[in-house]
C-alpha cells in the first residue's frame, strides 16, 4: 500500500469539515548486503527490487547486473537480502562509505534519527502539554505572510523557509537549501538566544516525514504547519506526542491532521465532541 | 554569497535568449567535534553558527547551549569546529551513529557521494559525448506530460517522480517521497532490464543538486530535465561533463544552464555563436 486514508479536519476561512484523505506511506526497507546490514532506506513501496539495484548501482557498491548473485525483497518484512558476487567489494565500499559521510540538501542524519525514533516511542515524558491554542485564522494569517516572505526562494527557486512564530508575528525564519537545514537553524538560533519554546509554531515549506516531527517534539514545539504534504509516519508520531499538525497552509485553505485549534472556525466535529 | 550569477538561456515555445540568473549557492560546511572530523554539511551559507547548534542538538550531540566549550566557523575554508564539554558524549554518540544509518525521503547516502565527486572530478573518462539531440519541442512536450503524469502527486502531494524517457515517449517512470529513490529506481529499472542510456533523457521534478548529477553522469545519461531548481554546484558539474541541464520546464518554458539544444528554436545564441 502506497498510501493510506485517513480522517483529517479540512479548514478555509468559512468553515471545517471532517473528511477521509489519502495519505503517502513512508515505509522502511533495510537493506542487507551478503548478510550484513548495510542500510534502511526510507522510501515509497514500489519498484522495490529496482530501488535496491539503483541504488547500490549508484552507491558504486555495483558497476553491472552479474555483479549481482541473489536479490530478496520480504516486503512485510521490510527487509532487502542482496548477495554480491565480489564479496571484498562491499568490505571496501563500507570502509569507504564508514569513512566519510555528508549531509545534503535534505536529511542524511538518519542513522541517529531511527535512534531517535526508537528512543521517542513509547516515552510519555515526551507527549506534549501546552496550554497555548493558536486559532485557524492565527494559523492561516502567519502561514500566508510566510508564503511570501522568502526572498532566496522567489530569486532562485531553489530553498526551504522555516519560520519560528508566535502568536502574532515571526520570531526567526531561516532559509536553506535543505528543509532540515532550515530547521535545524531555527532550533540553532533559538537555543543561542534562549528563547522558550513551549508556546511558539513552527511553519515550513518542506513535506513533514518522521524525522521533522521527532525535531520539533524534541524541541517541545506545539504546532507544526507545513505549506506541504505530511507522511504517514508523520501523522501517526504527531497524534502519539500530541503536536499540532497542519498541512497544505496554502491561501486560507489548510489540512488538519493532528490536533485541531480549539478556538479554529467552529467546526462540526468540535461541535458535536467528534 | 548565497547566490551566484550565470548566463543561461531561457526557451519558450517562440524565442529562446540569453540571460543572466541568480542560483542558489551550495555550500560544504565540515563539522569537526573535539577535533574529530564528524560531518560535512552542504547547506545555504547563513546563520552557519544557528545551523551547527540546531545539527548537535538534532543529533542528540548536545542537550543545551551550555554543552558547548567553543564554535569556531571559518566560512572562507568551510570548516566549523565544535569543542564539547563532555568528550565522552561525542564518542558514544559517535558509535551510536556510525551503527547504523537511516537514508530516508531524499538522501543520506552522500557520504559515500563525497567520493563519488572526488572520484567524477578531472576524470575525463566520465564526459559525456552523445551524438543524440533533444529539440526544445521534444524537452518542453514530454515536460509537459511528465507533470500531468504522478498520480500518487495528485492524490497525496507527497512524492516526487521521475522519467526515463526517449525523444517520443516514457520508458520508466517512477514515484518516491524520496527525489534520490525516485532516480535510482529508474536507474535501477534500466539495469535489470538491460535498457541502453546513452541516448536517453531523464525527467525529475525534484530540485538539482550535485549527487543528483553524479547519478546521471555515471549512468552516461545525456539530458537531465528538472520542473525544478538547480544548485551552482549542480550547474558546474553539468558543464564539466558535457550534460544537457534544463530546470523550470513549466508550461512551454524552461530554463538551459547546460547545452542548449542544437535543434531548438533558433536562439539568437546559437545564431551569433555566442
Amino acid at each position: 500500500m502506497e498510501t493510506q486514508n485517513y480522517r483529517i479536519i479540512k479548514i478555509n476561512r468559512e468553515a471545517a469539515s471532517e473528511e477521509e484523505d489519502k495519505i503517502i506511506v513512508e515505509y522502511p526497507l533495510t537493506l542487507f548486503i551478503n548478510g550484513v546490514e548495510f542500510i534502511t532506506l526510507l522510501c515509497t513501496p514500489r519498484s522495490l527490487k529496482e530501488l535496491v539495484v539503483g541504488f547500490l548501482y549508484s552507491e558504486g557498491i555495483i558497476s553491472s547486473k552479474d555483479d549481482l548473485e541473489d536479490i530478496r525483497i520480504n516486503e512485510a518484512s521490510g527487509r532487502a537480502d542482496v548477495y554480491t558476487g565480489n564479496k571484498d567489494l562491499y568490505y571496501y565500499q563500507g570502509d569507504r562509505l564508514n569513512a566519510k559521510r555528508t549531509v545534503t540538501t535534505a536529511c542524511g542524519r538518519q542513522k541517529s534519527i531511527i535512534y531517535n525514533v526508537v528512543d521517542l516511542l513509547g516515552t510519555e515524558s515526551d507527549k506534549i502539554h501546552s496550554c497555548v491554542d493558536y486559532t485557524a485564522d492565527e494559523i492561516l494569517d502567519l502561514a500566508n505572510r510566510f508564503n511570501k516572505k522568502s526572498e532566496l526562494f522567489i530569486t532562485t527557486g531553489g530553498v526551504h523557509s522555516c519560520a519560528l512564530c508566535d502568536k502574532k508575528d515571526f520570531i526567526i525564519f531561516e532559509e536553506d537549501i535543505g528543509r532540515h537545514n532550515a530547521l535545524d537553524k531555527i532550533l540553532g538560533g533559538a537555543l543561542l538566544r534562549d528563547i522558550r519554546l513551549e508556546d511558539k509554531m513552527i511553519i515550513t515549506s518542506g513535506r513533514i516525514s518522521s524525522e521533522m516531527i521527532i525535531k520539533v517534539v524534541k524541541s517541545k514545539i506545539p504546532v507544526l504547519v507545513s505549506r506541504s504534504a505530511p507522511t504517514n509516519v508523520a501523522v501517526d508520531m504527531a497524534r502519539k506526542y500530541n503536536l499540532r499538525l497542519m498541512g497544505f497552509a496554502r491561501g486560507n485553505r489548510m489540512n488538519v491532521y493532528s490536533g485541531a485549534p480549539e478556538q479554529s472556525l467552529k467546526p462540526p466535529v468540535t461541535q458535536d465532541g467528534g
